[in-house]
C-alpha cells in the first residue's frame, strides 16, 4: 500500500484552487427538487448566498429543477466548468468524476463517505478519485466532507445551512479541517464571539487535496489574518512545515487542534478517517518550532482564535500584567499562571511610579494588582491603572479581571473602562474577562470591546490559558536554519545494524566526541591498545549481532592494568559464547574509562512522514519511566537546543542543584545540532542510538559511551 | 505571636451562630439615611428581603432615619438583641463591640478592614476583637467582610445589594468564603446556572468565628446539599477535617478552591489576609482523604457546584461514557479523558448487545460513541442511545456531547433529548454540553434540561474535567482508621537531633526494619560487633551534631574483612576530625551491607497547624528535582498508602518496568503505617527522616539504611 503523502505532493500544487474556492461556473451532478436532499441544500445555499455564476444541474430523470434546466447526464455539459458538486451516492462518484475530468472541471466537491474509511474496496476506489484529480488537473475537496462556505468571495458549496457571514469587508479568520462537523462547529463558536470567516473548508478523506493545498492558497490570501485548523493527520508533513514559515513571515498565526496525544485517540482517529495517525509529540515539535501555535483542545481554540483575531501584536518577549478586584484571585491566578507558564513580571511600589501614583493610597503595588471595589467610587481609576500599564515595558499584555456582578454594577464598570481604551488606543493587547462568569451585562458593552480589539472571555482562567499561549508564539521572521551543512562520513553497505565501533568510526568522522578506544581483534592487540590508551580502560565486545552486551558479558568497566585487562578479556570471550552459542565477535573495543558526569540519552530517528528528527533526555531507568526527553527538529541550532534542554522536567540537574555545578551544555547541544545536521546529510542513516551519554562539569565536554546506527539499504 | 488557631478552638464551638444567621431583632450601628453608605445599604436589604424581626438603628446623630426610630448609642438598646452589624469605621469597632458583648447581643458582622492585614496594631485589635467575642459569647463575622445572605430564612446583613434567590422551597449550595468578593462572585455565577444559594457567607479575617463553624452549622442544615467553599487559611484544619468526615456520612459534598499551589499565591496570601498561608501540598492531600472535593480554579468551582447539585449520585465505581456526534471530537476527548483521568470504560459491538441494537448499522459501537449526524433524520437514535447506557453497568455517567448549530437544528435534537431523559429518568448522572459554544439555543432548552437533573455545559471540556473530578470523590463512610494504635517507645529527654544508632534503636523498639547492626564505642569493639553481624559490614560515625556524614568522611560502604574495618575505622575517625576539627564521635555504627533495591525516602512531620503527615517517595537526587511523593495523614491504612503509591510518577518502577521484579510493596506499605501510628502515638517527635529505605523485591522485605528523628521539649 502506498503512502497517501506519496500519491500527492509536487502535481497537486499545481492546480489552482482559486477555480474550486471561486467558481464563476458550478454544476451541481444530483440535483434535486427535494427539500432536505443534498443537491437541493447546494442549490439552496448558493441561491441565499446570491451566487453571481453560471449553475448547471444534472439529473438523469430531470429536465427542469426550481425553474432552473436541468440536463440528464454529464456529457451533456459545456466544458470548463469551474466547480462541480457530486451530490449523489458513493457508487456513481468514480465515474462522474471521469467524466467532468473529460470536460475540463477546475474541481469537485465530493461528500460520500465509505472511502479509505470504509475498507480495502473504499481505499483502492479513493486512490482511483486523487488519479484522476492529478491527471486531469482538477482539485478535489472530500471524499467524506462538507464541502466549503467561501464568504469573502460569497459561495458556498456545501449541503449544511451556512450562518450570515460575520465577515463584511473585513479581514478574518479561514477554518481548514478535516473533519466536516469540528469545521461547522468552530465556524458557530466564532460567529458567537463577532468574528468574520474568510474561507471554512472541510478536507475529509483528502483524495487529491490537502490541508496544506488550502494553507497555500490562504497564506497568500489578504483577507485572511489567522489560520485556525483541526487536523487529524497531515499527509504532507514537509511541505506544511515550509507553508508555516511562510504564514510565520507574513505574521499570520496557524493555530492548530491536533488530537492523538493519548493512544486511544490515535486509534480512533485510525478507524475513524481511514488514516494511521502519526506520532503526536513529534509531530507537536516541529509544527510548534515552525511557529504554529498548539490548542489543547476545542474551547482553547477557539480562544486562540479570538486572542489572535483581535490583538495579533504579542511580543513574546515580555509577561501579561492583571488588573483585578479581588485579592484572592490575585492568588488564583498567580497559581493558575505558574501553571500554564504565563509569565507575570513582578511590580512594587518603588519600581512603578506611574501605577504607584495611579492607585489609591491604601492599595500596594503588585502584580496582579487587586484594584479592590474602589473603582465604584473612583471610576477613573481603570483608566489611571491601564495608563501605567500601557506605559510599562515590562508589561506585553494586559488583562482585566472584573467583578461584573448585575447590570448596575457593571454599567457603573464598563463604561469606564470602555473610555479607557478609546482614549489610550493602545497598541498591545488588552484582554477582558469577568470574574463572575454568568453575570448580566449588556451584550452592547462586550461588543463594543471587541471592535475596540479587546478580546472578551467568559472567565478570567480562559484568558490566561489563551494569553500564556500567544505569548509563547514566535515573533517575527522564522530563525535562519544552518543550511543544509553536508556531513561526508563513509557508510558500510548494506541495511541494519552497524555495531559499536563501526558506528563510533562513523560518528566520530561526523565529529561527536568518543573516549579515547581502538578496536582489538585479539588479545594481544587489545593489551597494546590499552597501553597506548592508558589505564584505567573499559572493554566492550564487538559484534552486530549483540544487541544486549552487558546482559551477555560483554562489558567489563574499569580495568586497571594489563593483567586485569587479560583475564577480562578472556572472561568476556567464555561468558558471550555461553550467552550466544554459534556467535562470533568481531573482536573488542577497549577505551578509556570514563569520568563522572550526567547520564543522558542522544538519538536521531527517520520519521516515515516527517523526516528526521533528534531525541535528548535524561539517562536510566527512571528516566525512562518518567519519558523526560525532547524530540527536536534537526536543524536546530546550538542556541535553540538550549533552550529545548532547559524545559526538561529535570532540567535543574543540568543547570546546576544543590550545590553541584553545571554541566558543559554548549557541548551537549554542539553534538545534538551536529547529529542533526549529520541526518539531514546521510539520508540511509535510519536511527541513531547514544546511550548513555556522560556530560561533564561546564568546559569538560562529554563521552558518548555507547553508540549504534540504523542503516537502511 | 500566639497561632491564630489557639484562640479559637473548644470555645467558639459552643457559640450560637442561629442567633446571628437568622435572627429574630438585628441592630444596625452605623445607620445612615444617606444612599449608598454603608449602614443605609444594609437597611436597605433588610427592607427589600421583608426581614420579619426588630431593627434597630444606632447613629449618634439621629432620631430617625428612613422613617424608623434611632438611638445615639448603644447603651440605649435593649439587652439580647440576636445580631449587630457594625457599619462603622475601625477606630471605632472595638469600643461598640465591647458595648454589644455587655448588652448580650448574639453576634456581630464587622465589614472594617485594617486589622490583622494592617500590620501590628491592626494585629492585635484584631485579637481584643477575638477576645471579647469569646468571653461574651459572640459570633463575629468578619472584620474586614461583606457580610452574610441568608435566603433559606430570607434575611441578609450585607452591604452588597444582594441578587434575587432562586431558592424558592428547594435545597441548594452555601457558600463559604473567606474572601467577601469570591462569595459575591460564586453567588452570580450559581444564580446563572439556576442553583439555589441557601446562605452565603464571608469570614473575612476570622477574627472570632471561621469556615469551620459555618460548615458546621451548615452540615446539619437540611435544605444545604452542597457547600463550596473559598479557603486562603485553615485557622482550625483538625476540626475542619472532622466536619468533612461528618459532611461525607451526609452524602454532603464539600467543594473547595484554595490558592496556594505556587509560592507566589503564598505570599499573596500572606499580604492579603494577615494570614501565613500552610502548605498547600499537604492540606490539599488531607482534605481530599478526607472527601473534600478540589476545584482547580474558580471555574472548576462553579462546573463542580453545579454538577454536585445537579447529580450527587456518582458512584466513583465506574466510568463515564460519551455520546457525541463527531469522530474527531471523539478522538478529542480521547485525549483529554486521559489527560484530566477520567475513566471511559471500552465499548465494542461485541461487548455492548444493547448499543449495537440502538445504532445504526453504520456506526460501530464504541466509547465515546460517535453519533454522526444520523439524529437530525433519526431523534430516536438519542433515546436509544441513553437507554443503552442507562442500562450498561460499566457506564457511571454520561456526557452527552451535542452539535447545536443553530435555533433550527437545535429544535430538532434538543427536544429529543429531553423527551429521552424523561421517559427514561436515569438514576445515574446525565450531562449536557454543546459542542459549538455560542451556538444560539433556547434558553428554555436548558433550563428544562436543568430541571431534570441533568448538568448543563457551555463546552465538552468543562464538562469533562467535572465528571472526573467527582467520578473521583468518595462515596458513602469515611474508611474506618486504625484508631489510635498506641505505640510505646522510650524517648530520650531533651529536644534536638537524635542521632542515627539511637533513633534507630528507637524506631526498631517501633517495629521499623533495619539491617542487622550494633552500636560500637571502639576499634575492638566494632571489630567484634562485625565479626557478630558478618561480614560485609558498614561502618558509620555517629554523633547528634554530624548532620552531613558522607561529606564529613563518616561512612565507609562494603567492609569485607576485620583489616577492612579496623583501616576504615582508624581512616573515619580521621577524617571526621579534620572535617569539624572539636566534634567527639559518640562512637560508630556497625551493620550488615544491605542487598539492592529500589531506594525510596520515608518521612513524617507535625506541621503547626495540620499535626502529623507521613512522606513516602523516590530516593536520588532526581527524584527530589521532579519532587516524586506522596503527602500522606497519619492514619492511612496500608491499602490506601498503596493506593497512594500507585499515583507517583515513577510508579512503574515499583510495579516492575522492562522485566524487572515487583519490589515489596506490602512491607513498604506495613512500614509508612507504622510511622503515622508513631507519630499519633508520640507527640514529642517532630520530625522523622528515613533516607533511604532501600525495598527489596516482592516478599524480601526492605531496609532502612539511615534514620534521623528531631525531638520536641
Amino acid at each position: 500500500m502506498p503512502a497517501p503523502s506519496d500519491s500527492l505532493s509536487a502535481e497537486a500544487a499545481t492546480i489552482d484552487l482559486e477555480r474550486l474556492l471561486n467558481p464563476r461556473s458550478v454544476v451541481i451532478v444530483g440535483a434535486s427538487p427535494t427539500p432536505g436532499a443534498l443537491g437541493a441544500s447546494v442549490l439552496g445555499n448558493l441561491e441565499r448566498g446570491g451566487f453571481k455564476g453560471e449553475i448547471h444541474l444534472v439529473n438523469p430523470k430531470r429536465d427542469m429543477i426550481s425553474g432552473r434546466p436541468c440536463v440528464h447526464s454529464i456529457d451533456q455539459l459545456p466544458d470548463g466548468i469551474d466547480a462541480a458538486v457530486l451530490a449523489i451516492p458513493r457508487a456513481g462518484v468514480i465515474g462522474a468524476l471521469r467524466e467532468l475530468a473529460r470536460k475540463k472541471t477546475g474541481g469537485a466537491v465530493i461528500f460520500s463517505a465509505g472511502f479509505a474509511e470504509g475498507g480495502e474496496e473504499g481505499m483502492a476506489e479513493q486512490e482511483t478519485i486523487g488519479r484522476i484529480a492529478r491527471e486531469g488537473g482538477m482539485a478535489v475537496e472530500g471524499p467524506n466532507c462538507l464541502g466549503f462556505v467561501n464568504n469573502k468571495d460569497g459561495v458556498a458549496l456545501t449541503f449544511v445551512e451556512t450562518p450570515a457571514a460575520n465577515l463584511g469587508d473585513g479581514d478574518g479568520v479561514a477554518i481548514v479541517s478535516q473533519s466536516g462537523a469540528m469545521a461547522a462547529v468552530l465556524q458557530v463558536t466564532l460567529a458567537s464571539k463577532d468574528l468574520g470567516v474568510t474561507l471554512s473548508v472541510s478536507t475529509g478523506n483528502e483524495a487529491a487535496t490537502g490541508v496544506q493545498d488550502y494553507v497555500e492558497y490562504l497564506v497568500d490570501d489578504p483577507r485572511t489574518r489567522v489560520i485556525s485548523m483541526i487536523v487529524e493527520q497531515f499527509r504532507d508533513p514537509a511541505r506544511f512545515l515550509d507553508l508555516a514559515d511562510k504564514a510565520r513571515e507574513k505574521g499570520k498565526p496557524i493555530i492548530l487542534l491536533h488530537p492523538g496525544k493519548s493512544e486511544a485517540a490515535r486509534q480512533s482517529a485510525a478507524t475513524h478517517t481511514g488514516a494511521m495517525a502519526g506520532d503526536y509529540a513529534l509531530m507537536r515539535s516541529l509544527v510548534e518550532h515552525h511557529g504554529v501555535l498548539m490548542a489543547e483542545t476545542l474551547e482553547h481554540l477557539g480562544d486562540l482564535t479570538e486572542l489572535a483575531m483581535r490583538s495579533n501584536r504579542f511580543s513574546g518577549e515580555s509577561g501579561a500584567a492583571i488588573l483585578t478586584e479581588s485579592g484572592a484571585f490575585k492568588a488564583l491566578s498567580l497559581d493558575l499562571a505558574e501553571e500554564v507558564g504565563l509569565n507575570l513580571p513582578e511590580m512594587h511600589d518603588a519600581d512603578s511610579p506611574a501605577m504607584r501614583a495611579a492607585l489609591p493610597d491604601f492599595v500596594p503595588v503588585s502584580n496582579p494588582v487587586d484594584l479592590t471595589a474602589q473603582a465604584l467610587v473612583d471610576p477613573e481609576l481603570y483608566q489611571r491603572a491601564i495608563a501605567a500599564l500601557v506605559g510599562d515595558d515590562r508589561v506585553g499584555s494586559i488583562l482585566l479581571g472584573i467583578i461584573q456582578t448585575d447590570p448596575a454594577t457593571a454599567e457603573k464598570k464598563l463604561p469606564s473602562i470602555i473610555a479607557a481604551i478609546e482614549t489610550l488606543k493602545p497598541e498591545k493587547p488588552v484582554i477582558y474577562a469577568g470574574l463572575d462568569e454568568g453575570a448580566e451585562v449588556l451584550p452592547e458593552f462586550i461588543s463594543k470591546l471587541r471592535t475596540l480589539g479587546v478580546a472578551c472571555y467568559p472567565t478570567a482562567e480562559r484568558a490566561i490559558r489563551a494569553i500564556a499561549t500567544l505569548s509563547r508564539a514566535p515573533g517575527g521572521k522564522a530563525p535562519v536554519r544552518p543550511s543544509s551543512r553536508k556531513i561526508d562520513v563513509s557508510l558500510p553497505s548494506g541495511a541494519g545494524v552497524v555495531p559499536e565501533y563501526l558506528s563510533k568510526t562513523i560518528l566520530r568522522e561526523a565529529g561527536l566526541a568518543f573516549p579515547d578506544g581502538k578496536f582489538a581483534e585479539s588479545e594481544d592487540a587489545a593489551a597494546a591498545a590499552a597501553d597506548a590508551i592508558g589505564y584505567p580502560v573499559v572493554l566492550k565486545a564487538q559484534s552486530a549481532e549483540l544487541s544486549h552486551k552487558s546482559d551477555a558479558g560483554g562489558v567489563a568497566l574499569g580495568l586497571e592494568s594489563e593483567a586485569d585487562l587479560r583475564r577480562a578479556f578472556n572472561k568476556m570471550y567464555a561468558d558471550v559464547g555461553n550467552y550466544s552459542p554459534g556467535l562470533t565477535l568481531d573482536g573488542v573495543l577497549v577505551e578509556k574509562m570514563s569520568a563522572k558526569g550526567v547520564e543522558m540519552i542522544v538519538g536521531a530517528r527517520r520519521d516515515a512522514a516527517w523526516g528526521p528528527v533528534t531525541l535528548v533526555g535524561f539517562g536510566g531507568v527512571q528516566a525512562e519511566v518518567l519519558k523526560d526527553f525532547r524530540l527536536l527538529p534537526p536543524d536546530l541550532s546550538p542556541a535553540e537546543i538550549h533552550d529545548e534542554l532547559l524545559t526538561l522536567k529535570s532540567a535543574k540537574l543540568l543547570t546546576g542543584f544543590r550545590g553541584s555545578a553545571p554541566v558543559d551544555l554548549d557541548a551537549l547541544c554542539e553534538m545534538v545540532s551536529e547529529l542533526g545536521a549529520l541526518m539531514m546529510s546521510q539520508p540511509r542513516i535510519l536511527e541513531v542510538d547514544l546511550n548513555p551519554v556522560v556530560v561533564r562539569g561546564a568546559g569538560k565536554g562529554l563521552d558518548i559511551l555507547d553508540a549504534l546506527i540504523l542503516l537502511g539499504a
